[in-house]
């Protein structure tokens, strides 16, 4: 069994407006790896944020009191303390200068997934976009009509977690593919009973491209092929523990 | 730029005192798939802890009385619990039948990384390797000796997170490779700069062993190919958030 993790390399800046599934498709065949039936399409959170728009200057933002308080009290820029707390519903942990917040689509991560970026004529902060499953899909559909393939589309993004050291690339945006896949009761060829698993392959995926998908180079598309899941429509949302389940809440 | 992973089907059951590298690499061989320069090894927790032995027959095991008590509550097996308790430092979380303790290594997990199986003659409990460094870096010796071209070792096992649904694979043992890396003050290629990054590449590797190496087929065995890192002695430590730094203890 094998599987192959392409990174869809010299793909161009994606700007407001820019057709994300046209540009990674394009990318793919002039990579001379076009898309195949049951790849699955992994892009980078920060591309599709982009080409939505979902981009704030920051001289547009007027920081609320509790903002700036904080901000300044930690150093940080107010309003992009501001937008952290326009994007989440719960505040996690607000300490050592860290803020880690519930986003309104249910993802626990630092700053609520908004990044700074300085860009020509001043500060720019990228949203996550707002309904990444709907991202997704459009993505996948774009590129089902493109390639006449079927395939399935991630979008991913980077996040911290507890206990363990370091960023690892996880999946917030989901379409074609069942993000869980369950090994409930089942056996091994040993005849050893397995307990109960249920294994995040949206997420070991997104992990996967994270390995090519590096910051610094310009491959914000990667094609994973090989994989066995179980097609279906997909959600991030089943990505999302339940608060009832969640111990850590 | 192009990673493959490569599962290596066919492997036989590892009893105590298997050499897990001869196995691994004769797999390899036999796979058409001889191993190479820069190749990232990841091979699971379980065959690891089996070849080393590290099993334990539940009829071997008295429970203590907290141990006892708390599996009747709870219904399970007290042997069991009193196996997690005796592997764990810390109680991390013990509510609703579930036990997450962190292990004596640092890992934070739930029941200690203790699996139950039922094997011939009664129920065993397999325990993580003593030191996983270690067995990852016998593991490496042995598949240069054999092979004779440069590699690094990755041990993963299964563990749950918060917040998240499902399991995903994350690396608990590592030799000849940096389990982080660093891109802190960088600039993308559009002139943006980077905040603080440090990517757990080693956890990214281990998910890819997750996504082929599924608890159903015998594919104990995977080969990342292709991936660029820094070698290193590495060590499971540098992915373990030092309790100070740690917003969630």
């Amino acid at each position: 069994m094998k599987i192959e993790i392409i990174g869809i390399e010299g793909l161009p800046e994606f700007g407001p407006g820019a057709d994300v599934a046209e540009i990674v498709a394009l990318g793919a065949e002039r990579a001379a790896e076009p898309l195949r039936r049951g790849d699955v399409v992994v892009v980078t959170q920060k591309i599709v944020s982009k080409a939505e728009g979902r981009l704030v200057p920051l001289r547009d933002v007027v920081p609320s009191r509790f903002a700036a308080e904080w901000a300044r009290a930690h150093r940080c820029d107010p309003r992009h303390i501001e937008l952290v707390l326009r994007e989440s519903r719960r505040i996690v942990r607000m300490d050592h200068g860290v803020l880690i917040t519930e986003t309104h689509h249910g993802f626990v991560c630092a700053n609520a997934g908004v990044d700074l970026s300085n860009v020509a004529g001043g500060e720019v902060a990228a949203l996550l976009p707002e309904d990444p499953d709907a991202s997704a899909r459009r993505i996948r559909e774009g590129l089902i009509a493109r390639s006449g393939v079927e395939l399935a589309v991630i979008i991913s993004d980077t996040f911290g977690r507890p206990w363990r050291e370091g960023l690892t690339n996880v999946a917030i945006g989901v379409a074609g593919l069942a993000p869980l896949a369950s090994y409930v009761g089942a056996r091994d060829p040993a005849g050893f009973a397995l307990e109960a698993t249920v294994q995040a392959i949206a997420d070991e995926v997104a992990a996967v491209s994270g390995l090519v998908a590096r910051k610094l180079n310009r491959n914000p598309a990667v094609i994973v092929r090989g994989l066995t899941y179980d097609a279906g429509e997909g959600s991030y949302r089943d990505l999302i523990r339940p608060p009832e389940r969640d111990l850590f809440r």
